[in-house]
């Protein structure tokens, strides 16, 4: 990843978010204070160290009384970043991609998708959801007038590093990538990759 | 997860998964052999790493010599218990399942799509690439029939919970969730979840 995490480790980071997730299900419920105690009852997490994770960021639960939910939200997203909006290019039109660009999930909140990439011609100007499909051709352009700063690359395999190597040059800050690939990534583009084989390599492993 | 890893870290199984996706595009460009130090060159990887992780199996790196493909690809297979095949379920056939019902990626090797349901009776009949889709009450009987071994859960959220509950009494032994939810996890059924939201929350921390 790029920059250091500052005072945030990456797994606290990644509790951090389903924190913010469990607070906002309870946002939508109308509950306004809640205990760390319930809180993990509710979401099977660790009251202890839901307390020791929350601490990082001052003094939000009072003893007896517990966290206040809108506050506390408020405060998660200013420690991760989602206070404004980023915005996201999908490359890839095959079914993941095109899956990923519709997906209305990521247009709340902090997460806008803006822009969607293919190489083939055929698909180019078609629809996927509300956007049109560029030709990645016009990446740099279109990175530009969107300001998309985030990209999922669903690219095949083979392409996935020389594609990568155009989003950043594109100016693409950070990259989400799909493509099963050991990608050479660039130090100061932050990059994760999601793979479902390794994923069920893992539980393959456990079921022997 | 389910059983302790007999032998090998939840890290080091990540890797043995990633040496493997290398070595298997080694052995499809007719590479028999490789050292450590290529392999790392090639594939971003640390060599020192590399020859830590294999050591743990026995004797594979002749110095000087390298690695031989073919006999540690079948190595790593056997570790990673990817010498037999993993029948898989996939469950919930919107955008997310439907893709990755069709994604003919999982159809080689180890696993193999067997079922795909929905509790849409609009959906239950129609074709999902090769499969036809099940209605969600017809599980016991198809995880049954099928043998499926492991689901892949992309219900929404609010109905997750449930749905995995049905997994596992329907004899279902593992499960990749992709909805956007914490499970409350069987301790006996290894289950891990793919969040995207999370990983996007993730590379957004980066980008303060």
């Amino acid at each position: 990843m790029g920059q250091p995490p500052q005072e945030v480790s990456p797994l606290s980071l990644n509790r951090l978010s389903l924190y913010l997730r469990c607070l906002r299900q309870l946002q939508d419920q109308g509950v306004t204070r809640i205990s760390s105690q319930e809180l993990a009852r509710q979401f099977h997490l660790s009251a202890a160290l839901i307390r020791k994770d929350l601490a990082q960021f001052g003094e939000f639960g009072i003893r007896g009384i517990g966290y206040q939910v809108e506050p506390l939200i408020e405060t998660i997203n200013v420690v991760l970043g989602l206070d404004r909006e980023h915005r996201i290019a999908v490359v890839g039109m095959g079914r993941l991609g095109s899956a990923l660009a519709s997906y209305l999930g990521f247009n709340e909140g902090a997460f806008r998708i803006v822009a969607a990439f293919d190489s083939d011609r055929r698909k180019v100007g078609k629809k996927v959801g509300h956007l049109e499909i560029h030709h990645i051709e016009e990446l740099t352009e279109v990175v530009r007038e969107t300001q998309a700063e985030i990209a999922l690359l669903t690219s095949p395999a083979r392409v996935a590093q020389g594609i990568y190597e155009e989003l950043t040059a594109a100016g693409i800050r950070a990259v989400l990538n799909f493509a099963p690939t050991q990608l050479a990534v660039e130090p100061d583009v932050p990059t994760k990759s999601v793979d479902v084989r390794i994923h069920l390599e893992e539980l393959a492993f456990f079921l022997r």
